[in-house]
């Protein structure tokens, strides 16, 4: 099976390699509306999808902040992924391409978007 | 400058590393609508952000069609990436994870049609 | 014919059944940007279309709900149609529901912001 | 735990709900892409989201087609959940109803799109 | 008022502008849905907004070629306001401008898709 | 050849025309992201393509909105551009006009959310 039962404790451990400190603020989160909600949306995410072997978790992370910013529909989770990028070993020098990648496949003002996104990630993990 | 005043011939060169023999013909198709839009689009695009150092080709490609795939607005554009990835080294387990990390981040629909794009890239590079 | 002239006070009659004290809000606003909006845009959203029979309204807002937050380009709208969903008998349960849904068909971040959403609608009725 | 290791049953289940002959044949086109989407695409949408209770299937399927209609990425999935609403027992007068509603809520083309769309349906349905 | 009870014949008057021949098609394609579509959805588009004053239809088909190519979630109707904005006076010079213009704002995938759409017309009113 | 290399003079003339005082500050924003930025962008954004001939900038400034009105995913570039607009000669009268066009062809909430941008130009440019 692609898949366990209960999936939790691992996407908590992916999340926390994402940012420390994430897991227990998402969970709050999620716990407070529903809880079912973290183990369908996160055990699912992180621990089915994201978790899984073939990619590395850096370029998984540049293709998550590149998606996120094409989208231009959750900027909260744009600046998260910034970070996350960052704390998973992206550089910054490759946060810069991948921002100017998104200029050409989903225009100026999303990569307008993703340039003040990613100042806020350079700030934040200095 | 980060830029060059004639950008056309770099960005032909890079476009054909993403598919023999579409220099010619996306050339053609762009000239028949206008004789600036190869040099102002492909141009920019290729030569000018693309062409860039600080992130490799194939990693470039694994970008873009997590782009075109999260965003669902141009299935020929996406076709022509799922090939263009695999013609710069994506493998198949890769763009495998790659589809699957869209249904994560621009939902299922879009992950059903990357899969239907990734398929016809894997039946015309076989 | 499948309309009337004058649809505004339908419209306006309509609205404060979504939310009390939307009808003088809503409109003072419109008419503060032209006089013609209100009628153009009110009345044709809520005479016209959703005051319609052959759905019940409880289950428009839920149409509404869902589709607002998959296309996640209008927040402050999400967050009055949360509010409107729930004062016309959409319940707690059924929110979670369409928000766990959401994530199938629009990606993850879409539902974590129509939870975000969903948990003001939740505190603003209690 | 809100979801189970094995879905996939449960999930094909409610595929065949939605339309018969689906499951094999969306099954097969999931397993020659690779092995483990069907599981982890199809058993976390449909057994542990869409099949969950608090909301009926019927009106699952209405929340699916407004939001496939006011997205506008998807047009086949669209096809298909116009006629798995039906084959789920929304009305024609219903899809009427949502269609002119994505109108209200994504603009004129996406309703035009979705007129196109239910038309299908209904002469595949006859 | 800022808008008639009965808005259907000033509606097809400006649709037969935009292409001769489409009042007939489009009335056929909509009533074959329901008999309310073309009063609601062409009435309100074309007679209560499209056709007032304050901005001339040659731009007001500019600015729906931009937005429907900018969005990129319909592209048979992009072909037809492509054709129709030809018939309302913008040559193909302003086109070409437009979709270069749309490459900055939406991106370069857009713009492509634009060029296909802008040939087809350029060829159709040939 | 349609481009220069060194376009950014250009570029920020242009830019000095949609709102004075716009190129120091938009420079100093992107260089603090890389220096490159700012050629590359606003290069060939400004002086490549909106400083074409065979559209105005006034023209080209409504173009810009409606797109960005209608796509729904940069609400502050909007808010700049509302404003370009009314500073190359945009009519208020053609901002309503345009901001309920945007309804038809996006939705309401487009409509709602190009609205309070228009309000916050028309307070800022009084």
């Amino acid at each position: 099976m692609s898949r366990s039962a209960d999936a939790l404790p691992t996407a908590m451990d992916l999340l926390a390699q994402l940012e420390a400190g994430a897991p227990n603020k998402v969970r709050a989160n999620l716990d407070a509306f529903h809880p079912d909600t973290a183990e369908l949306v996160l055990g699912w995410s992180f621990a089915d999808v994201v978790g899984r072997d073939g990619i590395d978790l850096k370029t998984r992370e540049m293709l998550t902040v590149a998606m996120l910013a094409a989208m231009g529909t959750a900027p909260g989770q744009l600046d998260f992924h910034m970070r996350a990028a960052m704390n998973t070993g992206v550089t910054r020098e490759e946060i810069v391409e991948i921002v100017l990648q998104v200029a050409v496949y989903a225009g100026v003002p999303a990569c307008m978007n993703a340039i003040t996104s990613a100042k806020k990630a350079f700030a934040a993990v200095d």
